[in-house]
This record gives C-alpha cells, sequence and structure tokens, in this order.
C-alpha cells in the first residue's frame, strides 16, 4: 500500500475524532505510542513490537492528516533515494 | 511509494549505519525527531513541519530495518480498513 493510502484510510477511520482531539492533542497520542514502542523493544515480544510500529505508523499518519500534511510527498521530498546530507546512496556522512 | 518500498529505501541509504549504531541508538534518534516534529508543530512553519515528518517516518524505517520488521504488513494487519477496536469504518468507539 501506498504511504499516501495509508494515510489516506487514516482520514477515512479517524479524521472525524483526530480533527475534533486536535493537534496537541493527537501529537501527545503520537508521543505515548512511541514511547509504547520503546517498551516493547525491551520486552523483545515480536507480536506485541509489531502492534506498537502499527500504532506510531497509523499515529504519525492521523497527526498529518490533522495539519494538512501530505506524508508520502513530504518523505520523498527530503529521501529521493539519496542521503539529503551527503548526497550519496548509500549514504557516506562521516559523522 | 508503497510502505514497504520506502523501507527499502532507507535499508539502502542507511542500514550499515543504522545496524552498527543499534536498536537503542536507533530509537533514541527516532524520539529526538518526535520532540523535533513538537516543536515545528508550535512554531508553524510549514516547510520545518513537513521536514520533521519526513525524518520521523524515516527513523522509524530504519528502526524497523534494525530490529527486522516489515512496517507496510504490520501495518496493515492491524489497520486492515476497519477500526481494529470497534471494527467500524469510519471508527466508531465511544472513548
Amino acid at each position: 500500500m501506498h504511504i499516501c493510502e495509508f494515510q489516506e484510510m487514516m482520514q477515512r477511520l479517524y479524521f472525524r475524532r483526530d480533527s475534533k482531539r486536535g493537534t496537541e492533542g493527537t501529537y501527545d497520542w503520537l508521543v505515548d505510542e512511541v514511547k509504547e514502542l520503546g517498551e516493547a523493544l525491551h520486552v523483545g515480544d515480536k507480536v506485541a513490537l509489531e502492534n506498537e510500529f502499527a500504532d506510531v505508523i497509523a499515529w504519525l499518519a492521523s497527526l498529518a492528516n490533522v495539519v494538512g500534511v501530505d506524508l508520502e510527498k513530504t518523505a520523498l521530498v527530503k529521501y529521493n533515494d539519496r542521503c539529503p546530507k551527503c548526497g550519496h546512496s548509500p549514504c557516506q556522512c562521516t559523522l
């Protein structure tokens, strides 16, 4: 599924609730999901870990919907098969 | 671009560095990028905001590469055109 299609699915499923909750509330949910992902990384349960990855990308797409950002477009503007810092593929940054 | 293609691009560009940095270091970078996204939300500069959305999905894909998770597959297992909690589209959860 394209990134933009996933974002559109999140819009269909959740935009009514996301827009009522607003930018800050939706960002706070994203932060919570990232924390849960961190906990799952420590526990090492693959099913729980996959579940948290799903939630993080879902809430990232929800937040993008709330603020009107095209997640796929903006990702490919910055990361277009080259490292945006050094211009190489693979990245050859020294830092 | 498919979510899996974006993850594969991140693998080509950054896996050598990501795998050296490891799970915790890559997760810490993701957390930092989420913080920067939060700051950009407050500032309200659309270009900076788009840049931070790009970085968050990029680092999420990098982290998925480090731990061997298929981001697209796991997202669609949980979010398959229905809310995973209430089973409806759009979501009709009361919480």
